[in-house]
């Protein structure tokens, strides 16, 4: 398996690339921990902001399909690991002092699109798109999904991409305001780069303080929510639904969801 | 009294009709208790979604002006009789492991807007109008409607629809994400029964586990609201300004508010 | 030093006017607590609506750079009395039973922009700003700014307000709901006193009563919030930053922040 994380540093800004080539950068155990280290690590590195992307033009297709297999078939504890790790990763990028900018190009799914409602800014190229992506194959959303949507969205639309588990074009995100930048195609990640940059040479101890109390005001029930998240998708991995919606996605064919 | 809600099933979809001929299909005690009646039934009548519409193009004029009229006159028990009944079925909607849809045509005012908002996707003609209302006949909103706002708008636009009771067009609702599709005149019935029919063919489990951790991330607070809610409008039915508001509008004149 | 607030009243209307002539009508101590006073007497004042502007066409450039400095060189215990006196005067425009209306000209910048979201409707000319402005300086927002805009806002769309300190345009605020009226520039004092005077005709007790449900519905933390921002911004001005960012913004100068 090649390095599920590139990362590179110029100046104050450093710059993360999911990279899981063919799998349209797919989440695994192994990135979650690359990205939670490196955030770890950031505040001694000189590091005035983090800018995240994919590789190969698109952002994070969510859940790696073979392994969320495996951990379908597997124990509950083994259910469960997948989604404490995610969560560890989502907490320290809320946690972190300095700001981190997603990038985003061709498309944000799944626990791809938690990751990037994570992100305290986003910027996107204006032909992506994001999808809550879970029901499809019969799970319910983790790292944080609901929660970030809660606090962006009225609960109406919030409901319709969950629900759905449809794409929705970035534009719509754009227009409520959780994409901060619409840009040309390719370039997501310059102008995400021009902004970390301005903000790594801010005054850190102000953008930190910033950053903790905008986090303390707009999601007071994080931790119970996350819980209550991987609590329930822990369980559905284990339901009749999550096979037979991982088993179709895998068969290229359309569920038959079992009554 | 004819039936106040009228009730079929088509496949998996059951649509719920709101009834009280000549009265815009006004709110009634029967109409709460049948209405909460059908969702504690729904789990076990092989039903996936709810659409919850009005008879004859309209949606819901909110409370019975008979009947307000008279929990005015009533004892301080009477008068919180009402919003408990109406809180109780608004609990249900939001604890109800399958979504509930609202077809709106003309318009939703009062309680009926609050039952709207209770629903998990609203599908509205374009020429439908919203309205607070309250405000009219001195009373203060109840059915979650200061809860439901607070969660979907910024507070200066909620304060505005509620302080000054006034008409809001839909289109405004829509680009806010609170309505999830505005359809030609006559349509809503038809395009909510779609949707509803596609979800009633998804994943029930998994719908019901994405239905429940939206409302845990976006009413963390909403029993306490709906009681400081119903403290609120059972006092304010005792006030003079109730007394003259509520007569003002049946006489079909200007309220003199006493000072 | 000229009277820090300048009032009127015309029926059942108070108008406030923020007045520190050359300063664009930068806060002081005396005028939180002239404002907090005149709020404590309002309800005794046959005051149905405040209405709150800034004289010669500017809202509020928010805190006065030399009280600013003086503070950045005084005591934790003088650091903290100004956010202390702010957060009062905050704390009575949300408890007070009558509505406060904003009419914005020109700006509203850093504890100007908190004090125009504490209010319950804006009304701005459509050519002024908004501007969060505190990390221009090295400092954190204060008077509830966080807790206001985590209510309203996407919190990627405040984050980028907060971390950036950018102004940005009324219109994307008029948008989203947190903005009632845009108008014409030199009308929003009319229109807001016009839409004060329709509020205090109404139902006195019945929109008090709304007001106190909107308030604990949109914001049942502020309190904890309030305290944060405050140990916060007491913390920050003591901080080599504010230091730096206090000084070089009289002298006209990039600030270098210190590493």
């Amino acid at each position: 398996m090649s390095e599920p994380l590139i990362v590179s540093q110029a100046g104050r800004v450093i710059t993360a690339v999911n990279s899981n080539p063919g799998r349209r950068n797919s989440l695994s155990f192994e990135f979650y921990e690359a990205f939670a280290a490196l955030l770890e690590d950031a505040p001694s590195c000189d590091c005035g902001a983090i800018v995240l992307t994919g590789a190969d033009g698109f952002f994070c297709a969510g859940g790696n399909m073979d392994g969320l297999q495996e951990r379908a078939n597997g124990s509950p504890e083994f259910r469960r690991a997948g989604v404490d790790r995610l969560n560890d990763m989502i907490r320290r990028m809320r946690s972190l002092p300095v700001p981190v900018i997603a990038a985003v190009e061709g498309g944000a799914a799944g626990a791809g699109l938690s990751m990037m409602l994570a992100c305290d800014l986003v910027v996107a190229s204006n032909d992506a798109f994001v999808m809550a992506a879970y029901v499809k194959i019969g799970l319910t959303p983790d790292g944080g999904m609901t929660a970030f949507l809660a606090q962006s969205l009225p609960r109406q639309l919030a409901s319709e991409m969950m629900l759905t588990g449809d794409r929705i074009p970035v534009e719509r995100l754009y227009q409520a305001g959780v994409i901060n930048r619409l840009v040309e195609p390719g370039s997501a990640l310059a102008e995400a780069q021009a902004l970390a940059s301005r903000l790594a040479d801010g005054p850190q101890r102000s953008l930190a303080g910033i950053k903790a109390l905008t986090e303390a005001a707009s999601h007071p029930h994080l931790e119970d929510q996350l819980e209550r998240e991987a609590a329930s998708i822990a369980e559905a991995l284990g339901s009749a639904e999550a096979h037979e919606g991982i088993a179709a996605f895998k068969g290229k064919r359309k569920p038959e969801w079992p009554r």
